[in-house]
């Protein structure tokens, strides 16, 4: 009976005396170290190769070491009923809804303009609307969601907000459905992705949404990549009609060097740092799944696979 | 009777209606315009040219549209007791405190790294601590400060001040005195300068003050260019034991195109914009000084010519 870790080169380092701390009646082992396939109950990974989990004939649960689980199970070979837990650590919540506030506020106050004109030396001051002013639309009210509605809440700006299912969170308006998904990107100024990504949000910010958005409107995408039609993106920013975008996530990691975004004036991009997972909590929370299983006990999040999330 | 205004030319604009329906009794002249000094009771005022307060031999009272008076007290020829009051608008602590935060957040999210790795097309990802673990060092404690203070504190970092006179502040604290400036240099982590300039301030972020801070720790200045010594800024970003700078204000301004701040990858410019005067509150907050004035009630928040704000 064993775990198999597998992350980061430097993730195994921190995590290996956690886990010998947490479960120490388990043993761990490193891809490329398996040993004996049949061995392995349980997997924490981010990003395991196709194919692996389907090859561990004794696998009873896999655990993410993210809050999203598309990088596991965009590979089809996953099988269908092999239960998988997403990551659900209110640090990390924490730690996007900072990123959040940041990469929001930056934009409010002139950010992408001001960076713009340092690099050409350009001294300009623009006026600006109170944050009170700035309509701040969310697409995804899960945890991350709406940990980063709380944070922005406070910070003076007003919130509307867009997901799958139809939410309520005190002091702002939740829409769901198409009609809902129009409304919101009609109305923000600043645009926040925080969705998971299933096969109905693949795309979802391609032209049609960027045409609906507000002239000279904003993106921040910290959810994955691929919701983002990259070169739909660059057509709204090069005709003006948005006025920048920043991103934390692409659809190839690292960003390939040769890709326009990372030369775009109005671009401002961040090495997926959005959120970062804390072995020190996230260790715990993982754990406490694996515990779970050993007593028989119900498992905490566990995906959908129906939904994808 | 009159009133004179002056500050850029697009806010003669904004106030013209503002002071005409605030001060119904009073004409009001925009420079350069003053018709006869002898009229002139009231200046209202950003940046007035040397000798023009002098000039006008009924003046009574001169209202700063910026929270500083630096700019109108360099003069040498205003008279030393021509009664000068600041403006204290609480929309404008607001307005910086935003700044603050905005900027104190970007330096704790690796925004300056990030930057310069875009700029090279560079893709790592740099642990970082919780905002708990980075301390951010204010020097300045008035109204500002203390704004600046609330919401850093709300986003969860510990916080040490310094001003000229003690100041008591809940959850952070307070130091005053040369060995209370020393204690704030060396413990922060990011140090924002929300001082007034004054004799005593003009130069206080020289190479002493920055060889006392953390090595890797950075700055935040949005009071005032002349308390920062250019060159040695420059210099300790240059030999790494700074590792950023965010700067709103300069010594001349606009910065000349020539000056290194502009392309130095380590600092983020912005052009005198950490605070800007809302006419909306500003003029109720000025014309009810001027309203005193003519009834013979004391004047709110005028400056100590001795100390200098």
């Amino acid at each position: 009976m064993a775990i198999l870790f597998h992350s980061g080169p430097s993730s195994a380092q921190r995590w290996r005396p956690l886990l010998a701390e947490l479960l120490p009646q388990m043993e761990v082992r490193f891809l490329p170290d398996i040993g004996n396939p049949s061995d392995i109950e349980y997997a924490i990974v981010w990003q395991p190769p196709d194919g692996l989990l389907a090859s561990l004939p004794n696998l009873k649960l896999v655990c993410s070491l993210a809050a999203g689980v598309d990088h596991i199970l965009h590979d089809p070979t996953v099988p269908a009923h092999l239960p998988v837990a997403r990551l659900v650590d209110p640090h990390m919540a924490e730690v996007i809804a900072e990123y959040v506030a940041v990469q929001v506020q930056f934009i409010h106050r002139n950010g992408l303009i001001y960076r713009e004109q340092q690099h050409r030396r350009h001294w300009q001051e623009h006026r600006q609307p109170d944050a009170g002013a700035r309509i701040v639309g969310l697409l995804g009210l899960g945890r991350l969601g709406r940990a980063a509605a709380e944070r922005l809440r406070l910070l003076g700006f007003p919130l509307i907000g867009w997901s799958r299912t139809q939410k309520t969170i005190d002091g702002m308006e939740c829409l769901s459905g198409e009609g809902g998904l129009d409304t919101v990107l009609r109305r923000s100024d600043i645009l926040v992705c925080l969705l998971p990504l299933t096969a109905e949000t693949v795309d979802i910010l391609d032209q049609s949404a960027f045409e609906r958005m507000k002239p000279g409107s904003a993106l921040v995408n910290c959810a994955r990549g691929a919701h983002v039609a990259d070169d739909d993106l660059l057509a709204a920013l090069d005709r003006d009609h948005l006025s920048g975008a920043v991103l934390d996530v692409f659809r190839t990691e690292p960003l390939p060097s040769e890709h326009p975004f990372w030369s775009h004036p109005k671009i401002v991009l961040t090495p997926h740092v959005a959120a970062y997972t804390n072995p020190g909590t996230a260790a715990q929370i993982i754990t406490e799944n694996i515990r779970r299983a050993e007593a028989g006990q119900p498992l905490l999040d566990l995906v959908d696979r129906a939904v994808g999330y």
